[in-house]
C-alpha cells in the first residue's frame, strides 16, 4: 500500500478565551492511500478548508452544545471541500469533488459518508464558494434573511460584520428585496468594498464612530426594521434602541458568542417592550430542507451577476491557525477559506 | 353650583431613578359637581385606583415612548374604576359604573370618554378586578402567553415576579393548559402562594437561592420552554441558561424597566443561538381586539372556581404613592389597588 506524507493541524486543547495559533499544532505524519480493511468510506485529498467563528465553540470543554467539542489532540475538523482518492462508498467514486465536514489535513478518511456533498463542478462558480457563498455561511444568510426577519420591500435593514461570510449576502439579498441597506465593519476597505462592490444603501467604520447609538439614529432616523446580528456587544445594545415597532432582530454567527456575553452585558433589552420587537437565535442546520432551493436561487443571482461575493484565501495547511485565529479580530476581508493542495 | 372637596396626588417632576413617595404630593383642591360649558365629558367620582409598574415610565423624560410622561405638576393619571356623577356624553349616565383612564383624585373630569368602558356589575366578581384580573394586568397575562409564548400542552413553564398582577393569572392558564408551571418570588409567603392558592408545580425564593442557573435547572432538568419575564435582570439572564431548544421568552412587565437595563446588564444572550430561542417584547394594546373574548374566557374562570386572583388593598388616596412605590421593592402582595372611596 502507497504511504504518502499527510500534514495535519491537532487540536491541542480546551480553551477558554479568544483562540490562539498556540491553541493549535502542525503534525507531520503519513497516511496509506487505500481504506483500510473492515471500514466503509471514502479516502479524500482536501483542496479547500473553511475557517469558520462557530469553531471556537467546539474549542471549549462544553458537552451541552447542539456540537460535539473538539477531542484534545485529535484533528481539527470543518467545513471542507476535496476530490475523492478512494471509495468503498457506492455513492462516491475517485475523482468526484465533494464538500462536508473533513479533517484540518491533506488527506481525510471520511466515514460518515451520509454527510458528504457531491458537487457539481460548474466553471462559472469558483470552487472554494462552496465553502461561503454556496455553503454554510450563505445557507445562513439565507434562512436567516427569509425565514428569521419576515422581510418585506422597503424595510429598513441594518447588518453588523457586514462585510463577513453571512453578511455580504444578507446585504444583497436585502437590497435584491427591495429594502435600504446599511451595514457596518471594522476598517475603512470593508466600508469601501460594502459600498462599492456589495451595494449596500450606507455604511460606516463601527470603530470610527463615537456613538453607536446616534450613528445608527443618522442612518436610520425613522428606525431599523432588521436587524441582522453578527456581533452582539454594543452593536446590539445601540440597535436596541433604534428598532421600530415590530422589528425584528436575528441573533446569528457565533463569532457573537464572545462579544454577546462581554462582560459589559447588554442594557437595552427593556426596549423591546414598547417597540414590540421579536428577537430570534437560529441555526440554519434546522432549515435543510430549504438548501436546494438556496443552492438554485444562489447559483442563478452570482451568475446573471446580480451578487457578488468575496474571499479571503490563504494557501498552505500550515497557515490554517493563522487564518482561523484573525477572524476573531476582523482580520478577514470576507470569507475566510485556506487551500491546502491545488484542484 | 356644588362645589366639593376633591383630594388629588399630583406628579411633582421628573425622575430617573425608581420612584419615591417624594416625587408625588397631596393637594386638597375643590370641584364643583357640574361638566363646566363647553366641554363634553362624563364626570367620575372614582372608587378604586390602580397602581401598574408601567406608570413609571410616564415619570421620565421620554417623549419617545409608547406612552407620553405625566406633566409635572399635574394630576397623576392611570386606571382606575368609578361611578358618573353627571355627563354630557350620550354613552355615559350617572350611576354608571366605568373602568378607564381617571385621575388620581376623588373626582375626575374624563374628556375622553371613547376610552371608558361602561362595566356591567357582577355580584360573583369583586368590581375592583376589572383593574386586575379582568382589566389590563390579566389581558397581558392572556395575551402574552396565548398570543406571544405559543403554548403547547406539556411545556414547561416559568414564570417570574409569579404572584404580581399578570403572573399569577399567566401560572393558571398554564395549568389550565396542560402545562408544567414553576413560579418565582422573592417572599415566603407569596412562594406560599403560589404553591397554595395558585395551583404552581413548583415555586421558589429567588432571594434565598444560592445559583439561579442552578435553581432553575433542579426545577427544569430538561430545559424551560416558556419564560415569562416580568422582571429581567439576573433572573433573566440565568433563564437565558436554561431555554430548551425552540424556547418562547416573552418580555413582559414595565417593572422590568428598571432591572433589565440595570448595571450588570444580560450576559448570556449567546443562548439564543443554539437553543433557536424566540424572545419578544409586547404590549398588550396591539391585541384588543381580543378584549372581549379574553373577558368572557377569564370571568367564567373565576366563577367556575378555576382560578384564583390575590389582590393587595390599601384605603385612602392619601396612601397611594406609598402603594405604588411599594411595587418597586415587591412590598405589595398581589395586584396593587387602592381604595379611594366606597363603592
Amino acid at each position: 500500500m502507497k504511504e504518502v506524507k499527510n500534514k495535519q493541524i491537532l487540536f491541542r486543547g480546551f480553551i477558554t478565551g479568544v483562540p490562539k495559533e498556540t491553541d493549535m499544532e502542525l503534525r507531520e505524519g503519513t497516511v496509506g492511500l487505500k481504506i483500510p480493511e473492515g471500514i466503509k468510506g471514502a479516502l479524500v485529498k482536501n483542496i479547500y478548508l473553511s475557517c469558520d467563528p462557530y469553531m471556537r465553540g467546539r474549542m471549549r470543554e462544553n458537552y451541552d452544545s447542539y456540537i460535539p467539542p473538539f477531542s484534545p489532540g485529535s484533528v481539527l475538523k470543518g467545513f471542507g471541500i476535496g476530490r475523492v482518492v478512494e471509495s468503498n462508498d457506492e455513492f462516491f467514486k475517485p475523482g468526484d469533488v465533494v464538500s462536508g465536514f473533513t479533517g484540518w489535513e491533506e488527506y481525510s478518511l471520511i466515514e460518515n459518508t451520509e454527510q458528504l456533498k457531491k458537487i457539481e463542478v460548474d466553471e462559472k462558480i469558483p470552487l472554494s464558494y462552496h465553502l461561503g457563498l454556496l455553503g454554510m455561511p450563505g445557507f445562513t444568510a439565507y434562512v436567516g434573511f427569509y425565514e428569521i426577519c419576515s422581510p418585506k420591500k422597503g424595510d429598513r435593514v441594518f447588518v453588523s460584520a457586514a462585510c463577513g461570510a453571512v453578511g455580504q449576502l444578507v446585504g444583497q439579498l436585502a437590497k435584491l428585496h427591495g429594502c435600504y441597506v446599511v451595514g457596518s465593519a471594522g476598517t475603512k476597505q470593508k466600508v469601501d468594498l460594502l459600498m462599492n462592490k456589495f451595494g449596500f444603501d450606507e455604511a460606516f467604520n463601527y470603530k470610527e464612530e463615537k456613538g453607536l447609538v446616534s450613528t445608527m439614529r443618522r442612518y436610520f432616523p425613522e428606525g431599523i426594521d432588521i436587524y441582522f446580528d453578527n456581533v452582539g456587544g454594543p452593536t446590539l445594545d445601540a440597535a436596541l434602541l433604534n428598532m421600530r415597532i415590530n422589528g425584528r432582530i436575528a441573533i446569528c454567527g457565533m463569532i457573537s458568542q464572545h462579544s454577546v456575553s462581554s462582560v459589559e452585558g447588554i442594557h437595552n433589552l427593556s426596549a423591546l417592550i414598547p417597540k414590540r420587537v421579536k428577537m430570534q437565535g437560529f441555526l440554519q442546520s434546522d432549515h435543510l430542507h430549504l438548501f436546494p432551493q438556496f443552492l438554485d436561487c444562489v447559483s442563478d443571482l452570482y451568475k446573471q451577476g446580480k451578487i457578488a461575493y468575496l474571499e479571503d484565501m490563504h494557501h498552505g495547511l500550515e497557515i490554517a491557525p493563522k487564518a482561523f485565529v484573525g477572524l476573531f479580530s476582523g482580520q478577514n476581508v470576507g470569507k475566510q477559506v485556506v487551500c491546502v493542495s491545488p484542484e
